[in-house]
């Protein structure tokens, strides 16, 4: 079997046993199988634990040896002295993949947690076993409802393919879900961020892959594979534990090696990968591929409300690597008839003059505008700085991102949005799956730059 | 009489005319005296237009020659080519501020516009009138409930001075209202960034000041009243248009020069001024002096709910100029006693493990953690990484934020919060008044870096 057909029984189990599995319920209580009920996952449950007949009306095991089926997947989840003797259990019945929950092995600061890990490392070897974690929050698949976490899971079907070393991506950012798919490699025992890879590389619900890795044991392998992987689908890295406290930090974390930044830059880079800063980059960037076409260049065309927004507009495409576009003089021309005589008619276009002199409402001075950049062939993508004045905003400006993306499928729209309905007016956009909307220049353009990154990459090869 | 007082006129005015008054109300009709209505600015109000008798039920006057009184402020927005007569009209009456809102002056492309400035400039010579823009939404006032913006302000009656070069600021950001008081330079034809500078350098309303700025003319004064301002009170620049061609468009945005960008950095920087590069980055900072007390030293503590998140925040922390304290040996005894035997506790603090073997809730082991990383001697700051996972976790938190501020007042705690309750939890600590709330690792150590650096600068005077 190969590695991403052994990687389906974490990310798309049809049976799962809880190893234990906890009676108590409710807030604050961690209960995975509470959290899996909850979500409406379909698959057979088998809860484990001897001192209980049934939890929330499921049907509860003393042992691993009374469970009535060989089970895609056991989540153990108990003290750590108590894991090597579950792991033979599991060995034992023929259970081939683990997810170990419990923390303390090799991310532990004493001897007893490497004991204990090279004791479940000697029971699994040559059995064909595939062990996740320990330290780990496990897999999530909101195709199927599942997520092995303790703690509630954000889901979402987008076609992302999360690989992380803590599970508090699975959480969730505010109004943000990343999965689609998710896997927590923790401590990295056995599967690890490689192993992650080739599953989303075969996977056709994964359109981008988001990494984010502290350090790896096998780099060559890493390398190798990520390299591969990334000539297929966007991979989006947050690599962390950049100094060397940081890498002091990461040891005691997952046990992981950080490695030196530089070697690890100039490695993801080169394998055609997109190295982002912070989490907002990062979620930023998953967001921008899931939604946003590949770029055929770096030129930006910026509309704006508001020449001083358009200036901070150039200064972060400057410093996220893109370009301003210059406009053909058709383009010039055309968006000069719409403006006061006395405005120089450039990029950044300020489209305020020519409103107030056409008394047009503002969205349809930004729709001829938007349209105009979209024509030009020295355009491959625009940025819209818009005030979000009035709350109804989005249905006007909704159209025009539906046309523009139905006209220019080739070239991304995205926007930096500012005003008191801010958030509404971003939720209306965004919902139409075409466009992306930012409350920062920088993160407007750095998104867009990363599209612009891999899309040269891809277009290279 | 001082430019500070002069610029009382433009900031506090008792009076005001506004010249050119709209007659269209409702929504898109941009009415100054609508909104002042709407705001509740208790002020004397003259609209001036030849065509009505009264607009929203106020009196209105067909000349400026008509006013009752000297008003101290008049708002001047008609077509371009009528200012001048209007200026003329003012000056003869005494009036000795003026805020021209019509665009199209030294921000225009053509020779019309540069003619008509100088007309202007020729007609306040020598006359004590000064004007503020052309090209400018003028100025607000939060404490008086006072703006000449034609686009509704948002305003809050915050500590902060904001001087602009694009009224989009007045429009504010989401749920941030950066106004305190504002004042929108415009083209800078007489009243320029130096001066708002003096006005709030006296201004005892104003604690931090914002500057966002496109460019000088006098640069020289400019840096004189700047350094000499930034030791009184923080101020927290953006310079825009840092590139060649947002240079240009500077120029077309409000006829200034830009200057070359690392002759204004290294300015900035040695006259104490808190340089930002993005516009979240400005507003964090902002917000950051407004709440936070100044800082001894750039140690700081962290506490995470996970280790993988607290490696983050390691990084972003060097990456904004801060270091990772090295706890005391007392504060590392008493964290251990609160965490299991194999944690190797330090700096970042996860808090996770221990709330798993006390089961303790975790708003009570962050307490506890926090409390033990502010009675450390070397730690100088707190970033708390939490997850909201549940919606009223911030009653727990508010006692722990206003506790820390109480006992040691001197050490600001921020927080970075994930999960999805982020909103809920973000809005009801900062209503303490006494910390903030970051969505990403940057922004969180980014604020508390410049907070860092203005304290440094100003312990060493």
């Amino acid at each position: 079997m190969g590695t991403a057909e052994q990687l389906k029984q974490f990310m798309e189990p049809q049976s799962i046993a809880i190893i234990g599995a906890s009676r108590s319920t409710g807030e604050g209580s961690y209960n995975v199988l509470e959290n899996l009920l909850g979500y409406g996952y379909q698959g057979k449950v088998y809860p484990v634990n001897p001192n209980a007949n049934e939890i929330l009306g499921v049907k509860t095991y003393s042992k691993v040896g009374e469970l009535p089926e060989r089970v895609d997947l056991a989540i153990v989840s108990l003290p750590r002295s108590l894991v090597p003797g579950v792991v033979k259990e599991c060995v034992d019945e023929g259970i081939s993949a683990m997810t170990i929950v419990t923390q303390g092995f090799g991310d532990a600061d004493d001897d007893e947690g490497k004991r204990l890990q090279e004791e479940i490392d000697r029971l699994v070897e040559g059995r064909g076993v595939r062990v996740l974690g320990p330290n780990t929050f496990g897999t999530a698949n909101a195709h199927m409802n599942f997520s092995s976490s303790f703690i509630k899971t954000k889901m979402a079907e987008l076609p992302v393919g999360l690989i992380c070393q803590t599970g508090a991506f699975f959480v969730g950012f505010g109004d943000l879900k990343l999965l689609g798919k998710g896997v927590d490699v923790g401590d990295a025992c056995d599967v690890d961020a490689a192993d992650a890879l080739e599953y989303f590389e075969q996977d056709e619900e994964t359109k981008v892959i988001a990494l984010h890795v502290e350090g790896v044991r096998d780099g060559r392998r890493f390398l190798r594979v990520v390299s591969r992987v990334a000539k297929k689908k966007p991979i989006v890295a947050l690599k962390t534990g950049r100094s060397k406290s940081a890498a002091r930090a990461v040891q005691s974390h997952t046990g992981a090696l950080a490695g030196r930044d530089e070697v690890w830059d100039t490695a993801l880079r080169s394998s055609g990968v997109i190295r982002t800063t912070d989490i907002e980059d990062f979620c930023d960037a998953i967001m921008a591929f899931c939604v946003l076409p590949r770029m055929r260049g770096r030129r930006v065309g910026i509309t704006t409300y508001t020449g001083g927004f358009g200036i901070m507009g150039v200064d972060a495409c400057e410093r996220c690597g893109l370009e301003l576009a210059e406009l053909s003089p058709a383009t010039v021309g055309g968006l000069s008839a719409l403006s006061p005589p006395w405005l120089a008619v450039g990029n950044p276009l300020d489209i305020w003059p020519g409103n107030m002199i056409s008394g047009h409402p503002l969205s349809q001075m930004e729709e001829a505008a938007v349209r105009s950049l979209l024509a030009d062939p020295k355009v491959d993508a625009v940025l819209c700085i818009f005030a979000a004045y009035k709350p109804a905003l989005h249905f006007e400006l909704r159209r025009m991102v539906e046309e523009a993306a139905e006209s220019h499928p080739e070239k991304p729209v995205v926007f930096y949005i500012y005003g008191p309905f801010y958030e509404e007016v971003k939720k209306g956009l965004e919902a139409t799956g075409r466009t992306r909307v930012f409350s920062s220049f920088d993160r407007a353009a750095c998104a867009l730059g990363h599209v612009a990154s891999y899309s040269e990459f891809a277009l290279k090869r």
